[in-house]
């Protein structure tokens, strides 16, 4: 049996490591071979394939990143993508595919599995762990972790000079990242997408950490918004979702912050540090784990599933289900994590 | 109503976290004060106590080691242990302990709050992650990163030069540690105390690494045995639990490789820096969590309660039922990371 | 003989280190009292003082920031500065001052040694590595590094997508920051505040990265500016030393690069991450030694002078002359490291 | 003109950054050709070599190892060994040879340079930093980061726990990664190769230490010895230098510690992954820009040197005077540390 794998989408710590788990296991407990596809659902579009042994997942575990390549192309966009995917798949002899993605890749292997009997298996990939069906994507555990990073540096300057520092981390639609690192870190406000803002609420705070002790840190996930509709409308503009996004959160709220406070504010945007370099160690045994059980789920015939953690258990569930609807951050959760403000 | 706090047992990342949890979510939400106890149960055997309010909190988030400071005092091998912790605690006025620990710490609390009728909370802490009843304990995560990144690092020196390195990690009765950090780090040989190994078996897996690639990396649990019981006569203790525990298990199973494979070995033995310093911001986030449920659990008077992370929620068990038994490596998961031995 | 201790200027990773080593040879080897003055030159002008013994140096070691708190207060632009200093130093007992600071600090110190007769020693500071008569400041190695694993981290991301990545790094009058992180990550632009660049050239290059490989890193001086004056007079801000400087260069530059290229870019501000945080290795060794050292210079009553390294010797030089011009990067050094560019 | 490389000797962190240097400056700057020699001296000896371009050397720089691979031949030992050295070189047509490696590399090179007329440049490698004519050595920084990593996780468990916790570190001839980590780290006792120790002196500090504050830290250079000649007579071995070398002496340490004292302690011992890994920052710089002016010799046909680091200065040494003498620590500055000792 000869089996494609593919990943898709945006960048995320532990791709390899999943491309590797299945190799590893496919070839010596099962005797597969495999054919990678090169950048996403390109590469089955267009029949442009890398060579996918034992030796070439050597080495690659602990490097960000994929070997296969990503992009966001969408075969369903393309008029006679089924059929080219069909002829890519024929020529290569191909019986099942392992298709490693967020959202978008795994929407279309849901549909090719289940509307045009293409045998897919998926993994799930999204450093905003914003997928339902799974406690956690690999990737998101090491986005967290460079914030907190940040964070901690932030805390040494912030306890020598009276400046508020603001820290812009990704997530445009959920705030996982901004909540667990804010919390990690010690933030002392932390502002997310599920939740408009007040900026007044947020110089209060602001104000009460000043009177008790040192300068405060602000984690704003890149999606936050504030309350104030017309501010959104002046320097927002929309995504592929058709969502009102604010660009430049963090630079916008320092500058607010300083004229409504006084207070000097400044700005770190980690940008693309959160998803790239080498996967944390949860993350690996995370990627690991989904590509090992990826491959049993293939060599089971059980098609239509994606891999996914539930507590400290890989369990399968349905593809369609799991690209349903976004996961974001539960307002108990939220609250939660508001004791700390302030 | 004001509640007392300590810390038993072994050092731990994430202890400190806890600590302020309770405390800013005590003060702050429901109006508690705080009493800590000094060196674990010592503190309310001796009335030793540390003032424990918002200040005494500040900064210690990212801080290694515990503020109240630790023991393995065992209050019931005291003859007046427990009439001596009645009367610190009516001369401290506290009516209710929350207790944060390993196995043992755990146990005198299930009996204090089940045969004695004072009112505990526990929060478990091992940093060797065999507790039952949690998915997780705070402190494993940071233990297995930090060996995680030593055996990245022993992967460069295992390309240029033709050595086999053995890694002895924590781990006396649960193989955790080195099962995450081994799969995570990509180690060709991973043992643990699980499974009794066999040291022909291991030079096997060893001697096919070298044919295909560069020197392997061998993970072992401190704990891990090897299947021959005479060696271990020879070379082992008894710890306090009565099992024979084989002294420096890495150096000597380095020796053994030595001399059966002629391929020179070296050890790397990283002891106590697997349970120091900064938490991971994993472990932050759940000692964080836990330390917010604790004082919830007190306000509701919930008591003889361990809180446990089960999946991504923090829930309530009894604090008997949790320390019933050891949480060891499952066969299964063992046998999964087995297709990436030799 | 009882000494002050006084930081200033802006945060430094390795500030407490200084102080550290100051005072535990100050009292161990020399028996001298410490006096330590808080934010600056603030504290001997306003008389606020905080202890400064062998206890208030415990665990400061590996701690960014500095105990004694800082600031940019200059007493030689207050009327009767230099009687209120005297009158503090004459109430505290203090017959000799140790001042670790940047340029403006020592400034001070130097006039106060060389024109008012307080006997001062000084301790070079400064995060972007620019002051003359030493080989390196501390805290310059601990920017370097934060800057250098973010650039680490955006290869991954740069070998997987078709995006230039601009990272701002500290250095507003010398490009110190940008050229070691720069070659120490593997940019393919580095630019600094010494040359002004062509963003025609730095389009050049990025498009010539395109044609043999993954997409280009920029590394760009937060000091850095165009060639055409006219982008600086629409953009710029003069500060306070009159220079004109562009705001938020990486932000305009990633725009500049995707107007010209019609390749997407992203700018990653790391802003006071890294001047935050723990010291490295290097940074506490060589802080270590320097307030040995000014300790020394005390004991010798050699004042007007500030520590200094050259080579691996800690010298002495005169205040005056270390801070008579700005060490900026040598255009042969720049021309070097071109090498490396597109 | 082409151009060999080879690196010999242990392994070391930047070995793959100077190889870039060379490469890059080479083929872009002078249109030189390149051929590797695979592991050390081997290389040449046995006409084994690997394509050395532009391709070969992208993404090496971050990466620890060596991608020449290395050895400890000393073609010097081979009959004829010098004739096979020529042909090979004549074979490839190279007429310069870059050789990469410590006091036996470089030893080899001065004597092929100077007695036999084969042109070398050496570019000086050892990670414990002993090789005169150079200021630092790349690797030294890395190692010194790890060995202070580790001691800092040690700290917070010798703050709650009253154990002695010994750190062995590498360094058989010279104390430099004890001395630098130890002070970067804060130990309470530094041992070195270059001053035989006192087992009561040690047990005196520790002593002291625990009175004042918590357990103590002990780095011992695993060249380390006891003055006590009788017990390196027993414990002790004859290494490669013929110098008597005490086996584990972390671990002998700790259990001398405990019988004197009373007191628990506890090994760690670092062992290869101070040697492994990604390269630090400054490691990297240096071994670049070492990389960058061993071309510059070979083009300006200054054979028989080797590069150096004087203060922020790459300068040209012989080869001869490089080798000849250990660079072990200045006894003034192990009594400079003594300050932070007990």
């Amino acid at each position: 049996m000869r089996v494609g794998v593919l990943t898709g989408g945006g960048d995320c710590p532990g791709l390899n490591a999943v491309i590797r788990g299945v190799v590893r296991k496919g070839v010596q407990e099962y005797g597969y071979g495999f054919v990678g596809f090169r950048d996403g659902w390109r590469g089955p579009l267009e029949g442009d394939t890398v060579p996918l042994d034992i030796p070439a997942v050597r080495g690659i575990l602990p490097r960000g990143g994929t070997v296969l390549g990503s992009s966001r192309t969408n075969p369903l966009k393309h008029e006679d993508g089924i059929r080219r995917i069909r002829e890519t798949l024929a020529k290569e002899e191909v019986e099942a595919l392992i298709t490693i993605g967020g959202e978008d890749t795994l929407g279309v292997a849901a549909r090719l599995s289940g509307e045009y009997g293409i045998p897919c298996v998926g993994v799930p990939k999204t450093i905003d762990n914003d997928l339902s069906a799974t406690d956690y994507t690999f990737g998101f555990d090491t986005a967290v972790g460079v914030a907190t990073e940040a964070i901690d540096r932030l805390h040494t300057t912030a306890e020598s000079h009276m400046r508020v520092l603001v820290v812009e981390v990704m997530g445009r639609h959920a705030g996982w990242i901004a909540l667990h690192s804010g919390l990690a870190g010690g933030a002392n406000v932390i502002l997310i997408p599920e939740q408009r803002f007040d900026v007044d609420q947020v110089c209060g705070w602001i104000e009460s950490r000043f009177k008790v002790r040192y300068a405060p840190i602000v984690v704003v996930a890149e999606g936050a918004m504030p309350k104030d509709g017309d501010l959104v409308l002046k320097h927002g503009t929309k995504d592929s979702f058709g969502h009102v996004r604010l660009t430049g959160v963090g630079e916008w709220l320092a500058k607010e912050i300083e004229e409504r406070t006084g207070k000097e504010a400044r700005t770190t945007v980690l940008g693309h540090t959160q998803r790239g370099g080498t996967p944390s160690a949860f993350d690996r045994w995370l990627a690991t784990r989904f590509g090992l059980h990826a491959i049993d789920a293939v060599r089971d015939g059980d098609f239509g599933k994606m891999v996914a953690l539930r507590g400290t258990d890989i369990v399968r569930v349905p593809l369609a289900e799991a690209t349903a609807k976004l996961k974001t951050v539960d307002p108990k959760l939220y609250a939660e994590a508001g004791v700390f403000f302030g």
